[in-house]
């Protein structure tokens, strides 16, 4: 296999690239300058010596000279002790933190269980979870809320959150679920029965 | 021009249709059997003949050899009469009605008031709604929801409705809005800040 | 049923017509004036009344006074009667006119025949077609053109033509296909085998 | 800006690349094993030390030990030398040959000219291609295939090219376009004018 190939067969595996679309990737690239080449290979291998999964959240972040293994936010004391909120994935994140209505801390699933799954514990960190939750329990974690997406794998991934947080919630803790009712956009004439129900249990 | 010209120009102004299906549309009756096309061409006028437009919700009703004005809904004694919904379209009306959810009464405005608009009662039945709002009152009316899509056309006529009711709601009448949040389907990251606002206070 | 879901009903029928568009045209028409429902109920009948499918190229055409049971096209004594286009519905007859490239006579097929269906017979006109070559050829036919869809179910079709018509065409009469090569919009990076295969062929 | 925010911004340029899409490339590497992205990083330079263009048809190949400065396909020797193909891009030449039916040489453009465009020598490679026919001229060139995309910018350059090759090209070389007709899919119902007129044409 040529490197033209072999570059294609790479970006075929990236998520949502088909075969066509990697072979232009690939004669994009062939069009860039040398040093433009260069850069970009030698970002690459920084993502894997540059970055750390926090030890809190688990989400990736820029470590460079740091030590202690904690990101950004889970290391600011400015943030709510007493919220954590559990998403899927890095993406998510980035989503609540625009939002700017969110000052507690996250933990990263790391994906969702669809239904029927029989093994949960090797799609998602429920582990690192519980270990979490038991050391915020310690800095004063009053709540923990569940934002996962508003579909049955979601919603399947919450009801074995909730299952496996119980004992150790107690009562102390508090879990909680995302609200459901219209999202920005959503027209009524559309909306199926579960969201209609929703909107008018939470009116205002 | 023919009938088959005239048809197509007619089956052109339904909603959605363009000028090729229109035509799709005439060919299709073509292959239809006398019987059928007489039966279609007897329903159309009874659209006008056998159905009123009711006087308290304003949709479309079979009146058949009804002589109140009113729809079924509207005069049955089993509906809540201390909830009043109102909604932009007869269609919305299914899609609250499928849910199950809502025992209340309906008011239909006929459509929304879009954003810098000038006229609103040109676009909505406001003389009409005071109207039926000032008759259910006296029946014991206690809220009004205002149940429009979650969209900026759909807010600026929540706005001009909640400025124009609150005189006559006065204190005995509560308006309320359908809660936002997730709304079935909703992914958390493509969620825009408003609805992760929206999702956050509603949290349970 | 209701006239409202009757109604409902039939414009589901209606080519690409879904539930929900249906409901919609009905609401739309209930909307409509008075007299514009009378026009509309009026020309459905007309279109079984003032039509008639042409004897020779099966086409619907306004009849009205008509009584030679041939269209306007079938019966010019400008058209080309030595070339006759088979084509599948009266909607190509549309575009190919439109094209202002043919002047001959034309057959209506009535559909195609899907690749390993047992009875063509049913699914197009192949003993009208017959009489029709029978009575053109002595009209002067010189040339059959089968102008179907460039696609599986076109092919097949276009295969049964050939040998059903093979006999009676004998030498006297040409059967043609549409060239094939890039159609208006085509880009070459994009293009199946077989038809860069076909654009070589017949570069010009 | 972080390695994860840089290597999003050069992903966003890619083709056909948004923001999100790009960040999810990111985090799809961030998931990656070491080995996997040090392989990545070491294939991207060699994009540029083991390619090279060829002096002949202008593509991208793989140059390795190769110091004739020419591609397989220009220096084989089972190519027929009398007919030069003229395409837009390098992933034309993959169509082509993979539909197997050409086995002449070719010429990459790297571009078309939009209609209007008043310096056409900036987006193609008009003094190339002329050094290129006079050399191919020499072995025995007979026949320039102009096989551009059936659009207008298609269409511009292909006039473009015919008025500079003519010269050149005398009695000695034939200038031919790719056919028109219809493409494989292509539906007569949909088919615009100028596909009708080159498909009666084309019939065969």
């Amino acid at each position: 296999m040529s490197v033209i190939e072999e570059l294609t067969e790479i970006f075929r595996r990236f998520p949502g690239v088909g075969p066509r679309q990697a072979e232009r990737f690939v004669y994009y690239l062939l069009r860039q300058r040398k040093d433009y080449l260069h850069k970009m290979a030698s970002l690459i291998p920084e993502l894997e010596n540059k970055t750390k999964i926090c030890d809190l959240c688990q989400k990736f972040y820029i470590s460079e000279t740091d030590q202690t293994g904690v990101c950004k936010i889970c290391s600011s004391k400015n943030r709510d002790q007493e919220l954590l909120m559990i998403i899927a994935r890095d993406a998510d994140l980035h989503s609540v933190e625009k939002s700017g209505t969110f000052n507690g801390n996250y933990f990263i699933l790391g994906g969702t269980v669809p239904v029927l799954d029989k093994e949960p514990a090797k799609r998602i960190r429920l582990g690192k979870l519980k270990k979490v939750v038991e050391k915020r329990r310690e800095s004063g974690l009053k709540e923990i809320i569940i934002a996962l997406s508003a579909n049955p794998e979601g919603e399947n991934t919450a009801d074995i959150l909730k299952k496996e947080l119980q004992n150790m919630a107690s009562n102390e803790i508090k879990i909680t679920l995302l609200g459901r009712g219209l999202s920005t956009g959503t027209e009524l004439e559309y909306s199926d029965s579960e969201t209609i129900k929703n909107a008018l249990l939470n009116r205002f």
